[in-house]
């Protein structure tokens, strides 16, 4: 596909369209955990998660995303002490494979601007997901990470994307949209530009790179102000 | 170097020879901490460390591990609210970098084994220690990833410590001693055989890779004793 707006959007999904955060009030009912306890277990599952995709990275290899989401659950679950059967961790994974819609950006596809979501997805109903939407030409275009078997922040992700929005040699005027600082770390690095949606308003504390986001804002909210104002300017 | 002996023990530093978790008690008294909010501050420091050491590796870059040291610190310090001064970091990097040995493994070399160690350091204290060791005749070779401009567990960290040791064609005949589970797996994933230090008596539960440490020990004097009844024997 090529593009001929002017500026490009890709959504991260995981963390930024989708509240990965979510998954702890699952993990209070499953084994009858306290609130505070089941953030900690759901916020391991997040981390060992990411481990495993620079991991993978980092040795040349690639497993599909809910394969490594799995083998994180259970990893979060055995160091948290947790006794678990196979099937509370099927039930868990369909839970994540539903997760909740962070607020989202309303507006509609504008004239000079596609959007586009950039993730490692490969869960079928997620993908399912972003087909309604893009049958509704809220977005153009689903690129996954297993068409390059690398995680985000692997330069291969952001240069598929590139390629697959028509921006080839025009990376700057593509705007990475994430809640995670390593992909806008990574996006910078790749040549995009970036906007931060800093949800939990601590500010940029990440020290690799030695790039600042782009723009940095606090909701999907605050996304549309900023390109009503300065990028459809 | 090639080497005639049939086994080789590479030995990690990090973790494995040095002992990173007693960073805390010099954090207690920069910051006048609580002992238990230091131990957690001195966690993430480490886990930052290993974070942004696997996501260069992933965005093909490659910064010396003092650097990685020293922004990992200021993330975790950022991260956990604590206000702190350049002298500060400066301060802790030294003793960051004067860490103490864990119990040491007390054979001296045998015959038939040599003894190699594998790191990721480039702090020059920590050269010169290595260097004495080898001056000693306790080890034969030291091994730095910066050679390879990659981190572990980079498959070309774990290839030039087999060709730096002359068993290329026979990784199987490499033992990896390791306290860091992402190590253990990086190793056998290049073909390696690989000893699990596991001083938290955890038992093994990282997921990835699908392979369990050939040996699992308790701490270093364990190791001794597997090496003497089983590669001796």
């Amino acid at each position: 596909m090529s593009t001929s707006s002017k500026y490009v959007l890709a959504f991260d999904i995981y963390g930024t369209l989708l509240d990965t955060s979510k998954v702890g009030g699952d993990l209070a009912s499953t084994f009858a955990l306290e609130e505070e306890r089941a953030a900690d277990i759901s916020a391991l599952w997040r981390r060992y998660q990411l481990e495993y995709t620079w991991r993978l990275n980092s040795m040349n290899k690639y497993e599909p995303f809910d394969v490594v989401t799995k083998k994180a659950l259970t990893h979060a679950l055995s160091e948290s002490g947790i006794k678990f059967l196979e099937e509370d961790v099927e039930k868990l994974m369909i839970s994540y494979n539903s997760l909740q819609w962070c607020e989202m950006f309303c507006g509609r596809r504008q004239h000079e601007l596609t959007i586009h979501h950039a993730s490692k997805s490969s869960f079928p109903d997620v993908v399912e997901m972003l087909q309604d939407l893009k049958a509704l030409k809220e977005i153009d275009v689903v690129v996954f990470s297993n068409a390059v078997q690398k995680y985000k922040p692997a330069p291969e992700v952001y240069h598929g994307l590139v390629e697959a929005v028509g921006k080839a040699g025009n990376a700057q005027d593509v705007f990475l949209v994430s809640g995670n600082p390593f992909d806008v770390t990574g996006a910078l690095a790749s040549g995009f530009r970036a906007i931060w949606v800093d949800r939990g308003k601590k500010g940029w504390i990440d020290q690799l790179g030695g790039q600042a986001p782009t723009v940095i804002v606090h909701g999907l909210d605050q996304l549309k102000q900023y390109v009503e104002k300065t990028l459809l300017w």
